[in-house]
C-alpha cells in the first residue's frame, strides 16, 4: 500500500511537469498573438469558479499538503502571490522538488493517520480515505481545469500534453 | 496493492454517481430556463475538444475498460449512441453496476498484466503503469471536463457536488 501512495505522488509530480510545459506553451501562444501571457492568470470558465492562477495554486497545494499530511513531513510554504507565468512555474518547480524527496517508507503509517483541516470543523478522516476521496479527486480536478481553461482560450494542447510520456514497451 | 486498485475503482464508481446527480441538476436547470436539457450533449469548451456526451462516454469507458483490462473480466458493451440525458444516465448506471461487482481478488495479477490497445500499435504497458499513468489521469480528466462544461454553461454545481460525501468522523 505504501508503494501505491508513493507512486501516486510520483504521478502527480509528473503531471505538474506537464503543467510546466503547458505554461511554456501559453507564453509561446500569447507571444504569437502579441498579447501579454500573464492575462491568462485571471481567466476562468465560469464567473463563480476560480481563475487560472488559483487553479494552479490549488493543484500544487493539494499535492503538497496531501503528501505532508499523509507523512508528517513539513512542506514548503507558498504565499499565493504569483502574478506572472514565471512565478507560477517557480511554484510548480518548488512543489515538484518537494514531491521528489519521498520514499515508500515515508508512507508507512499513512493509511491509519488521522487527518483534519481547519475547514472541517473538528471532523477527521483516515489517511486512506483522505487520500482516495479527497487528495486524488481534487488534484486531478484542478489539474484538468488548468488544462481546460488553456484549451478554452485557444492554447494548442492535446491529450498527449495532458498525460505526458507513457512507460510503454515496443512490440517484440 | 490489489486493495488499492479495488478502492480506486470504487472511488470512480462513486464519482460516476456524482455524474448522475449532475445530470439530474442539468435537467432541473434547463427546465427552469425553458430549454431542452438535451442541448447540453453537444456543448464543448473548445471547438476541437470533445463535447459533453462524448466526455461522459469516455469517462465511463475509461473506468469500464480499465477494470476489464486489469482483471480480464468482460465488460458490458455500449454503442455511443446516447442522444438524451436519460440515455447518458442509463450508461452511467450500467458502468456503475459493472464496477460494483469487483472484489480485491479480481486484481490479484493486475500489476503484472500486459496491457495493450489498438491505437498503441503493438506497444504494451504493465498493468501497474497503465493504471497509474493512463486510467486514473484519463478518468479524472473526462470527469472534470463534464463538470467544467456544466459550470461553464451555468448549471449550479459546487465542489461538494464534485467530491460527493466524504467518510468523516465527527469530533469526539
Amino acid at each position: 500500500m505504501r508503494r501505491m501512495y508513493l507512486e501516486m505522488f510520483h504521478q502527480m509530480n509528473k503531471q505538474l511537469g506537464q503543467v510546466d510545459a503547458w505554461l511554456a506553451a501559453t507564453v509561446t501562444f500569447a507571444e504569437a498573438k502579441k498579447v501579454d501571457p500573464n492575462v491568462f492568470l485571471a481567466f476562468r470558465l465560469a464567473v463563480d469558479q476560480f481563475g487560472f492562477a488559483r487553479q494552479i495554486q490549488i493543484a500544487c497545494d493539494t499535492a503538497k499538503l496531501g503528501a505532508s499530511r499523509l507523512t508528517g513531513k513539513d512542506a514548503p510554504s507558498h504565499t499565493d502571490t504569483e502574478a506572472t507565468i514565471a512565478e507560477l512555474q517557480a511554484r510548480v518547480a518548488s512543489v515538484r522538488s518537494y514531491l521528489g524527496d519521498f520514499t515508500a517508507a515515508d508512507f508507512a503509517d499513512t493509511a491509519t493517520r488521522v487527518i483534519s483541516q481547519p475547514r472541517w470543523e473538528g471532523k477527521t478522516m483516515t489517511g486512506a480515505d483522505y487520500f482516495m476521496e479527497h487528495v486524488v479527486p481534487n488534484f486531478f480536478f484542478h489539474l484538468s481545469h488548468v488544462y481546460a481553461i488553456l484549451r478554452h482560450y485557444g492554447v494548442p494542447l492535446g491529450k498527449r500534453d495532458y498525460l505526458g510520456a507513457l512507460t510503454q514497451k515496443l512490440p517484440a
